[in-house]
């Protein structure tokens, strides 16, 4: 069967040839945009071939959304998303987050092979659930555990839906970098956190 | 010159043919996606030649903002959007257009061919500034005109920029939406505004 010669492959798989193929993707979709991202083009760039890449990514919503994973992920060795900041001070955290998020969004090769992920995932709901359990659904998790543990210490409506408060703190400035429609600057993330904060508040 | 002959043209369009062809590109990007839809496909469905399309429209991305446009401004005859309602109950009123958002999300039709738009807003700049013009740049203006009445009755911090108010109201669902990360309900979106509005309020 083809899937288990897949699978066993699979196992096999190279770590430095993955992470060329990752990088080259994320590059080529920063340059050329997600339309314009062909698994040829890839694998031309990076010096292998198509069938490696088809091997282990099955089309190329699969491919730039681990290309743009690895990117993010970056920092820890094992992968895995740091905690968020937790100082006590709930504003001070959240604030730091976001800040470091709009300064992200500055660097225009990320800012490009997000838009590109970010595309794909609005039309295609399969790209979608995998951009859920793996990107966005971790970090969201780290979000509630942070806003849970200021909602134990009274910090926040004990009644509030969790995932709610992360749409209401995260969403309008991403939702303004999504659209263009208007600045992305520290001060503006600094301004959402507080009121969005005010909003969560035990009333 | 070019320019010129489009213009005069431009100036002599059939209503009914631009009716017809901005229908059809509705219901192919419905049907195909962004990706999928092609002014020769469009051409051939509404029976008009390519050119005729191309005459009035320079590429795909302003055939699909019009074909939205002409379906949300739907209601009003002259194309105009309607005012926001203003009973004097701020979060009432704001709650029923947020309803009437999550509803119009779940007509199929409409969630595909404005997923097909956003993702196209995404990539292209140019796009998304013809779409802050024409589509968010208006309704956008309605709201702030809104919560500007609001802020003038003691409603709301005098000292919050209305767009940043806008966001915190809005965006939470839209970004729900867009990125399919949980559920879309009457009654999320009446608690999204009972939040941001705490989180507004004259302190």
């Amino acid at each position: 069967m083809a899937t288990e010669t897949q699978r066993s492959t699979g196992r096999r798989r190279n770590p430095a040839t993955r992470a060329t193929i990752l990088a080259t993707a994320f590059a080529v979709v920063a340059e050329l945009g997600y339309a314009g991202l062909t698994i040829e083009k890839v694998a031309a760039r990076a010096g292998v071939g198509k069938q490696t890449i088809y091997r282990w990514w099955p089309n190329k919503g699969a491919l730039v959304l681990d290309a743009v994973l690895e990117r993010t992920a970056g920092a820890g060795s094992d992968g895995a998303p740091a905690e968020l900041p937790d100082t006590g001070d709930l504003e001070a955290d959240l604030s730091a987050v976001l800040v470091a998020t709009v300064e992200e969004f500055a660097d225009p090769d990320f800012d490009r092979a997000l838009r590109g992920l970010t595309a794909a995932v609005i039309e295609d709901a399969e790209l979608a659930l995998a951009y859920r359990e793996r990107l966005d659904g971790p970090m969201r998790e780290l979000k509630k555990r942070r806003l849970r543990r200021a909602q134990e210490a009274g910090q926040l409506d004990p009644d509030v839906d969790l995932d709610l408060a992360v749409d209401l703190v995260f969403a309008p400035i991403a939702q303004r970098w999504t659209e263009r429609s208007g600045d992305l600057t520290p001060d503006g993330a600094r301004t959402v956190v507080r009121h969005a904060l005010r909003g969560l508040a035990a009333p």
